[in-house]
């Protein structure tokens, strides 16, 4: 017979102890009690000891405190050519009865949504679509998805589209389970109040259709908050989906051109959060790990699958975007999205996000090639590369080691490269890969955008905290951050 | 007011056109029907629909055919000096109120104990404490552990130690869930039923404090069945902890002796996972994903893990085991650790690990160097390196790249190395890592074994089905089989 010890806490003395012993062994940049580097110049074990009383008498304020740890987590993901068929079993061996099914009506015209329907049907799932979702969602069409969601009540969703259908019904999920919450609760802050998801939502699938956002693996979604004029959006782990199914049957149906700014949201995505400031230079750190933010800073595992997303999309992106019957570059850029989803999920993403919402917002009329739709549009890819060559250009002093890696990734032989021309030299490649790919508008210019809009441009980022507090390289203090911003886009009007 | 669209099947017609285009625009190895190449060799828009016809009028045997998809799942990681300090605010964060600590008697005296046990009494949590998980344990030693647990009814676990720890405590929260099911309901075929795991677990949270099973990522536990001589376990990703706390302060009381033994263990998880048989030769391919093994053979995302785990091992091991004081590649190493976790928790091991539960079950009496016990032990890592540097000469012909691409991670110069060498070079490449490495048996010779022992060892490993199915270039006829394994097991006496 075994007896259950139960434990008492170790006396402040066998605490204090371990605690020396920590700050002993520790690194400077992992110390779990504070950041101060220098603390750890002077080892002699006197002065530790010593140290270590006036650090524990000191009292820390943890909003100035450094981050040192770092959480990875992602859906689960599923790849297969064919593998959409197996998701009414999925949903019934999850327990779900009542299953809302989102999309949009373009979509819902598709065979990745008649796969769907079929496997639901297969395995007798009750179910009602939502096919009203809007292709860049506005806080009022989230909205209107929550209201056709809470009287639905269902016990499970699965999202078929792109990002904007996966992040809609994301926030179906998050508000039929908080029904009483009030819209901004959830929404980032200083926008919204920011709150940490603490309740188990209902299990969401996310069938993607598009090989871009990599939003079936992230706990993000985004929006328009149309009062603000402001893209935002809620970002907790927490959000994610429980299971992502990444088929690349789906992805068959993207138009060319549709292919190439999705890819090139990839390639952001790869090149931000492999770049972004690293975790442990974060502040401040969370006091319950809850509040650790999804977009956390690059670190050791996101910069795995940053780097290996980049490579992929250097290779695959110009084939599946020049022969629409290239399967096998379809395939490797579906793969590459979800795993740049998995690395920015975890790591987040930067400047040429942050800037790309108010080019989206404040679009002066121009209409991309190859999207056929009857009001101006400038796709999210595309908002997202054009300030590429730029912004790399200014963060590469940040860690030029990094930038050349990227540099690299796009073939350039970086053997001779100067450190300090590693953003020069990056900027380029990016500009290259732009040119080379075809129908990229190459500048702000070719936007329709003019040097007296810049002013507009940089008010319209600075909302974007989330974002620019993991740009390297950038000052945190207002006028200096503006004049940075205002230089990126000064340097991205052409190239 | 929007109203839902209920929808219905698309007609039979449409169904047929969805499955020409999907047949006529897949590559042959990701046909979501079948497997056979052949069929899609002549792709004339007419023969392709013959072949359709015909296709569809055959009846397909799901046990014939290959898989065509892969899951990637893994737990959530956090990762940092100290943060085993959050753990009692994470259980909280669960709504956790009756925790289960599981542990074994070596590790409830260190540093990572009591750092666990003040994060809970800080958040005011009620626990209990299982002290006896037996290191290596066995179904009697498991069944102690559910004993212990069911009455104490928890509704979530804690698993603090080593990888006998973390698995005991996963068995301990599945036998809780289903207090009714028989021991071997769970427990891998064909020795047990191998049932999926269809009911959701009570969280589980796994903080390693050795950096070598990667346990605390995966879905599997492994034990003895004692009544049948046999290693087995219960493998399904719906096993895997919810979040596994890594934290570095916790590895660094491991004597040099186990940080090799461990490091070993990653060494060969990265070795066998990379070189496995690919996903989608794996048959048979499962009717329900469900049933989809967590061992899947290799595939994109766990080769990605898989290499960069054994680049660091290479880099770190030697570091870490000749310098105790080097945190560094302790960091490293446990890193290592948790991404070869992710990467062989998704692509599954091969020989090394089946060869070695004979080899360690019939130990002829070797005590290895450093490990402080009463009784003769070969650790696991030992038993699993010991055959490696034949294994990886043997599998080497199924994909010589791989075997290359493995030995360049050690540092060999590939340019000149022929393809029919890679098994050579590979096997060369790992013998002098582990003479560099230090007190490494180098040889079963050395662990007592003699050449009459090689039928018992080759008849213990057999049983060792769910591996030895993704062992490359095994022949699966039984005799064939045997003859391969004494071949292996031969070269292994000495090197």
């Amino acid at each position: 017979m075994l007896s259950p010890t139960v434990r008492v806490a170790p006396s402040a003395a066998s605490r204090a102890t371990s605690l020396l012993r920590s700050v002993q062994f520790d690194h400077p940049p992992s110390c779990p009690c504070h950041s101060n580097p220098s603390f750890h110049l002077n080892r002699s074990p006197g002065t530790v000891a010593n140290n270590l009383r006036r650090h524990l008498a000191t009292p820390v304020d943890p909003s100035r405190q450094k981050e040192y740890a770092f959480e990875m987590a992602a859906s689960s993901i599923r790849f297969g050519a064919g593998a959409t068929r197996e998701v009414g079993m999925d949903l019934k061996n999850m327990g779900a009865k009542r299953v809302c099914v989102v999309t949009d009506e373009t979509v819902e015209k598709l065979d990745a949504m008649s796969r769907t329907v079929d496997a639901l049907i297969r395995e007798g799932i009750e179910f009602s679509v939502f096919n009203k979702v809007r292709i860049e969602p506005k806080d009022y069409s989230i909205k209107e998805a929550i209201a056709f969601a809470k009287p639905f009540n269902p016990d499970a969703f699965l999202a078929v589209g792109g990002g904007s259908v996966i992040d809609t019904a994301k926030l179906m999920n998050l508000y039929t389970v908080y029904p009483d919450a009030d819209f901004l609760d959830f929404v980032n802050a200083p926008i919204g109040k920011g709150l940490p998801i603490t309740r188990k939502l209902h299990p969401l699938i996310a069938v993607p259709t598009t090989a871009g956002t990599g939003s079936e693996t992230t706990g993000t979604a985004i929006f328009d908050l149309v009062s603000k004029k402001a893209k935002t959006g809620v970002a907790h782990r927490n959000l994610k989906p429980t299971l992502g199914i990444c088929d690349p049957l789906n992805t068959r149906t993207m138009p060319s051109a549709v292919h190439a700014s999705s890819g090139l949201d990839v390639l952001c995505h790869s090149l931000e959060s492999w770049t972004a400031i690293p975790y442990n230079e974060r502040v401040p750190r969370p006091t319950n790990p809850i509040n650790r933010p999804a977009y956390q800073g690059a670190n050791p595992i996101s910069d795995i699958f940053s780097l290996h997303a980049l490579r992929s999309t250097v290779r695959y992106l110009p084939r599946a975007v020049k022969d629409p019957e290239d399967y096998e570059a379809q395939h490797q850029m579906l793969l590459a999205s979800t795993l740049a989803g998995v690395g920015f999920g975890n790591a987040g993403v930067h400047l040429c996000h942050g800037m790309s919402y108010p080019i989206s917002g404040q679009n002066p009329g121009y209409k991309h090639k190859g999207y056929e739709v009857d009001h101006p549009i400038i796709p999210h890819g595309v908002s997202v590369a054009v300030t590429a060559p730029a912004v790399f250009r200014f963060t590469a002093a940040s860690n030029p080691d990094r930038h050349l890696a990227a540099a690299e990734a796009f073939g350039v032989d970086i053997a001779n490269v100067k450190r300090e021309s590693a953003g020069e030299v990056l900027g380029e490649a990016i500009s290259e890969f732009l040119a080379k790919l075809g129908d990229q508008p190459l500048g702000l210019k070719n936007l329709g955008f003019r040097p007296s809009d810049i002013d507009m441009l940089v008010e319209g980022t600075i909302p974007q905290k989330r974002v620019l507090m993991l740009a390297p390289n950038l000052d945190q203090e207002l006028e200096a951050e503006k004049n940075s911003l205002r230089r990126i886009f000064e340097q991205s009007m052409e190239y």
